[in-house]
């Protein structure tokens, strides 16, 4: 397995030199998020982190989690680490002070759970769920739900889930079959089997709290009809603590291709005892707070994988010895050069470490807007940072994953035979991050999210957020010394931008299809100038510092280098996608369902 | 798992309409090859296929192999499955009848291979290596060697290997270490450790015939220092009998990634008994007859579970039921459409149904090369056929098994989260293709064996040995009324593939760098031209079989609107490609190997 060191250094680059995360915590009022806390919880986040997760990552993958009528059982050493956690107060960083939390901005969570998903993803994943949980409850439930499970959660001695999907849909909720009736104390009886559930079942916390979409006898059909339960493992008694065993239980986990020691549980409720959150038929909505918290989550999930497999694979170019240098040798004493001297071999290297990084700024930009969103005074300044994230998080999902997952596939690759052997721990990465383009919406779903529902459905304006900013940019810098042929190529790429978004509009007034048919390669388009974009605000950056002779003019000219090498080889795929979508529709259309199998 | 199909009519469209390979066997004399012969292999090998060895697919999977003590056991019914192959004959379709084989064309041979790799991958292995050995010894052991071991490994009783890989050296095998000292009675005793040797061994054969790479004692540094032995893991007794026990034996086996039903193996020679093939230090040469047969088969590989995951992916998408069409209802009577009916699933069917007829016709396309190679009379035939097979043997291994990679994602992609879960086999298939891009020389050697070696090392010759075919079809229907378009599209790019050849060649005079950094996306744009070469021809053939209204017109109109599909949405690729190919290396070498690290 490689060992995963936090990339606290490049970290550092984006908080401090690219974002200032500083400055806009003061603006922001969160004066507990000093520099000193800020670097406290990196430093200590980062040891956690690389000590006691990253050593349970390939066990975890080899034992997987067990399952003995109804008791799962997490791999050796997961619960012992969970204790950990929860003893440091980690779950609760960014969490509401009135419950327990730290009351951390967002953006430093965030941070925090970078290092936790590269170092040991799977694990991560229990922590993950139950803040999506937590924050579903702190937006949506009534006073009395906030307190009564609000603060275990934020401790983390309770965990939680969300409950979505059941075997006949995962998409389409709105065909769910889970009733919720109505019980005489205003609870309901929650019947019905949900499929797929993280965490829905493990032996790390004392309660589980799920939230489970139900439908109400009287709901009208389709989404419309959803509400959303609070359904805890034991329910409470009349202190307060987990009580009585509820009629939810797990029926079965999966057998899966990676993630396996994350527990992913079939789970029945038999007339379990659930309490509405939010109001009855508007369950959908709440859940949205929960999936956009997964969805960014989900993002974060290519990006801290493709870092661990980088790391990994730099380490093995530079050690493992095959051939010569096509100019000749470079470690002439040794019966072979590095494999890192190989021109293949740095083009596989710096496709991982353009998208990590560049992954990376997109994240932290977003994190730094949730900030805004979260803590903003006003009002305007939180529905701007509202839109910008609504229009980034299907990017940040999708673009993340696609990227992570070809990362992690490079990082594999660099390795040879080698890398296809389990030991060496570079396919279970890659097995680890092939589910993060389904889950939380498939990608095709978040490209129909970004075309469809944010960018065509508010007329262009969700999108015109993002293009002034890179307008903007492009705009102050044409004329930079160094850097005026990648703006150029930027401003050109943002410009085709508005113009192939009018063009599918258009199409898709004629047929809706077109939407679809579109979407894919218009998400994979706007990530690579998305991409492109923070790729550009680092390097300018680079450049300044560079100049400024701080002293560290090997990180800043691997800064630019890599820049480069993401405007001359990677951005060139934005034309591609272009081209498939101005293709249009009409040649995914003609073909019956029989024809296809033919 | 999804139930594989061998896809019977989509391989008689090319046989038989679009390359007319009982034409080719009239031409070269084989007679045997009736189109009764032709019908009966494919019928009997879609049955065997089909019946006994798809079924043992995902029970390999699971089971494994197992090691005990150099003992290797395969799967529950692998040795049964491999007697019915031996009984059968099928290890002998196009072997040379003097040794017991049935001296059918070695297209035939393939179009076998190709449904066992789709049916169970990892079951291949045996007899894919062994084919590859014996091509080895047919072309360069002695009449001896030949009566001693290819009657019994034609007929299958016994298997055979390649030992190439060292723990140090799999790519440089300039630098392995095992060595071969010669005995007084002319044969040699075999020292070394061998790893990553694919049916190393196992319980389906009385004997296996290892041919391993060994470097005598007064042997010239590097690749020209390598030698090729046989080495049987039975001597041979008197009566040329498997008799006294060598001294090879398996250490371990691998745990991997995927293919887990094929033992891969490290082998150790203490002093093993092994007799010279070809010539002393000429070894590797030998070893390319095997490799360049291999090299086909890998990229096989990618056309096999490309296929076998898009028959499962369409069935899926036509039973699963999730949300409705934009458009509108397409199944009112029912709680949602068959996913079938999305633009996004049908990009994502289109793409692998793209992918595996393109591959499946250059796969055939070199099947009638490796005739004309074998049974020409004519010696500038036979070059020919080899130059066009050196040139698109690279394309083959490397853009089959990226293709084919892709392809499997995607069909686990169509499942969303029921991909991920091991029980619906669609993820074993990702599994068991992402070996591919890498053995049998990764895919970045494939790429600097076509522009370097191939390409560039002949001048451009073997390159214009491939775009005059192109140039003369686009030439002949430039004013096809259906498909000019289409025609234009690629006279266009195979135009642009001579010009970015000699850009690349003008710039590695200056620095072989250009080279390695060129290779991998030039051989993709290669690779997407030469497919849209027999996606052309295939259109050509489906227009014409159309218009003579021949009655299966949904064959041939899902035939053109899939070829549309490919030039609409797949070629365009090759320009990002290209764009990458002309940014040049200069952003890969700027980099020390410390700053990738930073």
């Amino acid at each position: 397995m490689p060992d995963y060191k936090a990339p606290l250094r490049d970290v550092r680059f984006l908080i401090d030199e690219v974002f200032d995360f500083a400055g806009g915590y003061q603006a922001l009022g969160a004066t507990d998020a000093s520099p000193d806390m800020v670097s406290a919880i990196l430093e200590e986040g980062a040891k956690f982190c690389e000590q006691v997760l990253a050593p349970l990552n390939r066990s975890g993958d080899e034992e997987g989690c067990h399952f003995d009528n109804g008791v799962v059982t997490t791999p050796k050493g997961f619960k012992e680490a969970y204790a950990q956690y929860v003893e440091g107060g980690w779950n609760g960083v960014s969490a509401d002070p009135e419950y327990g939390g730290q009351g951390l901005p967002p953006s430093l969570g965030l941070l925090v759970s970078e290092m936790i998903g590269a170092s040991n993803c799977s694990w991560g994943m229990y922590p993950g769920l139950t803040r999506g949980a937590m924050a579903a409850i702190h937006a949506h439930g009534t006073a009395e739900q906030k307190n009564a499970y609000l603060p275990r959660m934020t401790a983390g001695t309770w965990t939680g889930t969300m409950c979505l999907t059941e075997p006949h849909c995962g998409t389409d909720l709105g065909i769910i079959k889970t009733r919720a009736v109505p019980n005489a104390d205003g609870s309901y009886a929650i019947s019905g089997t949900k499929i797929f559930i993280s965490a829905g079942e493990h032996d790390m916390s004392e309660n589980i709290i799920h939230l489970v979409l139900a439908k109400l006898p009287d709901a009208p059909a389709g989404t419309k009809g959803i509400s959303l339960f609070i359904v805890p493992k034991f329910t409470l008694d009349a202190a307060g603590e987990a009580g009585a065993r509820n009629a939810v239980s797990c029926g079965s986990i999966e057998h899966k291709m990676g993630i396996k020691a994350s527990a992913t549980c079939v789970m029945n409720f038999d007339g379990a005892t659930g309490y509405l959150i939010g109001e009855a038929n508007k369950g959908l909505a709440c859940m949205f707070t929960m999936m956009n918290h997964a969805r960014l989550g989900t993002g974060m999930q290519g990006l801290c994988l493709g870092e661990t497999s980088y790391q990994g694979a730099v380490k093995y170019a530079r050690d493992r010895l095959q051939m010569r240098a096509l100019t000749g040798p470079k470690a002439p004493d040794k019966p072979a050069d590095p494999i890192i001297v190989h021109p293949d071999v740095r083009r596989m290297l710096l496709t991982m470490k353009a998208f990590n990084e560049g992954n990376r700024a997109l994240a932290y930009f977003t994190a730094q807007l949730l900030d805004v969103e979260h803590l903003a005074e006003s009002a305007e300044e939180r529905e701007q940072a509202a839109n910008l994230l609504a229009f980034l998080t299907p990017i940040c999902k999708a673009f993340m994953t696609e990227t992570g997952l070809e990362a992690t596939n490079l990082g594999m690759q660099v390795f040879g035979g080698h890398g296809f052997i389990r030991e060496w721990g570079m396919e279970q990465l890659v097995r680890d991050c092939r589910i993060a383009p389904i889950y939380e919406g498939t990608n095709g779903i978040q490209a129909l999210d970004l075309l469809g529902r944010k960018v065509l459905g508010s007329q262009g304006k969700l999108l015109m957020g993002f293009t002034k900013l890179v307008h903007k940019l492009c705009q102050e810098h044409a004329e930079h010394p160094q850097l005026k042929a990648q703006v150029a190529q930027l401003a050109a790429l943002n410009k085709q931008w508005g113009e192939l978004t009018q063009k599918v509009g258009m199409a898709a007034m004629k047929n809706p299809d077109e939407v679809g048919a579109a979407a894919v390669d218009y998400l994979m388009f706007s990530g690579y100038i998305t991409l492109g974009y923070f790729w550009l605000r680092m390097a300018l950056v680079a450049q300044q510092k560079l100049e400024a002779g701080n002293g560290e003019a090997d990180f800043y000219q691997a800064k630019l280098a890599t820049a480069d090498f993401y405007f001359a080889r990677l951005l060139p795929r934005a034309a591609a996608h272009k081209a498939a979508v101005e293709a249009g529709g009409e040649s995914l259309m003609r073909l019956s369902a029989e024809q296809f199998a033919l």
